[in-house]
């Protein structure tokens, strides 16, 4: 992983948009081709969380303007199609995922559909909306749709299975969204304290077989109403859907790696699953809002803060769990 | 598979119940362990799907009285607890499996937890309702719940995958439900006729990818909003997950047998995905008062009628496919 000159983007589709980037960062799920679980082959641009400032927009985009401040969703959509107005933007029919193509973790990025992907801010932000602004664009996104997904609410008990950024913001979503009860499954002392900080109201330190006795233990017996399940793994996603009550909700938003479901154990557990990539336009307006509003701060997952250009040690800090999730200042 | 003389049951429990069956039948899940996909290391009592007069009932019983016609589900449940009060009542706290235990296919069975599993018609029915009322049992129930399970409603496209008597019932579930369109897949011409009887109004003969092909085409390349698995297999259980569109419902009622589903394949779906043993007791005040005012004749998928001590011949005649589901007089 390393920082390099790369030309800068230009507009190539009359639907585009450039924009400079007042902040990027390191997502969890690049840790998975960092840590060889996904094949890499040759040379990746990385990188697909974004806010900043439009530059210059195509011929054809016309409600993003030059000087708003945006922040857009890891895959480019055209919020026109069956798909996307059913809120699935991430399915969208016209959908390019940006990242890997789109090299987010830069000073300059084109943005395709950008009047389908971007959502601007009232105005330009103060300084100290900026983490919180980013945060939007995935993390935050991609929390409160395995929230929603696993229908947190009012009177429910909801069980979050994952301590990284994504789960930490499934907690702050399902507080919220007027959840009763908010158990965060984790053992990481300064993850514990900011689930409290987003709104848990129980920690569970345990997992596998015994998060989910846990879990029980909490809940009567019965499981939780609803679990978001935030990792990725075999482990996690069966402790999701073993720690949910017949009836209840898995919300699976960790970009499952090797999950293989048994039909059975499914059949019998009566659950109801839900996920996939967050479809994070859908909820970018309300998003935006709530934290131009200060209601939320979700920028407190980003426990560090690099300039753009040591990449890298953002990647070993997260890597090793040092921290959270690190900023890039361009 | 044969009939055979045995004791007549009695009350056991004071939540107990005895009622002397007007009509039986075999279920298409029984052909699972009859085929030897499921084993079986000694002799068994079968059946499960009931309907009949109570004769006589528990101290602890009180809403139910003798000379009561009834309909029951294959799992006894309290209908108290908090798993049935949200209306998960096969995965009610206090169940108990009928059938293989309580040998529903007899003259006389014991039901337990009367008050809870038991609910009586307005009065004694005319004959020519008993095929109907003992639908509402199992078959009707479970498609009904695949179609809830499904979102089938108004303005949705519901596909239904399996023609057996549970994937005919779900049509006509959808219809009730108030579908804009029911795509029936059958390859078999009485079951097309019984699914356009019932509200299909499309059919599609492809099975597996050419069958996902099929209902691509007839959905402008989306897919369905709503499809009900209801055969059981690896096969049907992909078929009705790729037939759905993203962000749309799966509802899976057959009983899953070898079924693994990928979680990669799963997460990039985006479907919702919630189905098991189905919570007839849920749904069966409404079903019977459905029957009763006959508005719905899901009884018409009883083809073939024999008395009890011909049970070998439905069964063999469901496994050759000769009949759709055969009904048993006692």
């Amino acid at each position: 992983m390393r920082s390099e000159k790369r030309p800068d983007p230009t507009i190539i589709e009359p639907t585009d948009a450039i924009i400079r980037l007042s902040a990027t960062c390191v997502c969890g799920s690049d840790l998975w081709p960092y840590r060889g679980a996904d094949p890499v082959t040759e040379p990746l641009t990385m990188g697909h969380e974004y806010a900043g400032i439009v530059e210059e927009v195509g011929a054809a985009v016309s409600t993003i303007r030059p000087g708003q401040f945006v922040v857009g969703s890891f895959f480019a959509s055209d919020n026109t199609c069956e798909i996307c107005r059913a809120g699935y933007q991430t399915s969208c029919l016209n959908r390019e995922i940006l990242g890997t193509s789109g090299a987010a973790r830069a000073e300059r990025m084109r943005v395709p559909l950008a009047d389908g992907t971007l959502v601007a801010t009232p105005d330009l932000p103060d300084d100290d909306l900026i983490p919180s602004l980013l945060a939007t664009s995935d993390v935050l996104g991609t929390g409160w749709f395995g929230a929603v997904a696993a229908e947190a609410g009012p009177g429910k008990t909801v069980a979050v299975v994952g301590d990284g950024a994504v789960g930490l913001c499934a907690v702050l979503a399902a507080k919220q969204l007027g959840a009763q009860r908010i158990i965060a499954m984790s053992r990481h002392e300064s993850r514990q304290q900011l689930a409290g900080d987003f709104g848990a109201t129980d920690i569970v330190t345990e997992r596998g077989e015994d998060g989910v006795a846990r879990i029980k233990d909490l809940t009567c017996g019965l499981g939780a109403h609803s679990v978001v399940e935030a990792v990725g793994t075999q482990e996690a996603m069966l402790q999701a859907i073993r720690s949910t009550r017949p009836g209840g909700h898995v919300g699976y938003v960790g970009v499952l790696h090797g999950v293989h479901l048994a039909g059975d154990e499914l059949f019998m557990s009566h659950v109801h699953l839900h996920g996939g990539p967050a479809p994070v336009r859908r909820f970018l307006p309300e998003l935006i809002d709530l934290v131009w509003n200060r209601k939320i701060n979700p920028g407190l997952v980003f426990d560090l803060t690099l300039p753009l250009d040591q990449v890298a040690e953002g990647y070993r800090a997260m890597d090793e769990r040092r921290a959270i999730k690190a900023l890039l200042r361009p």
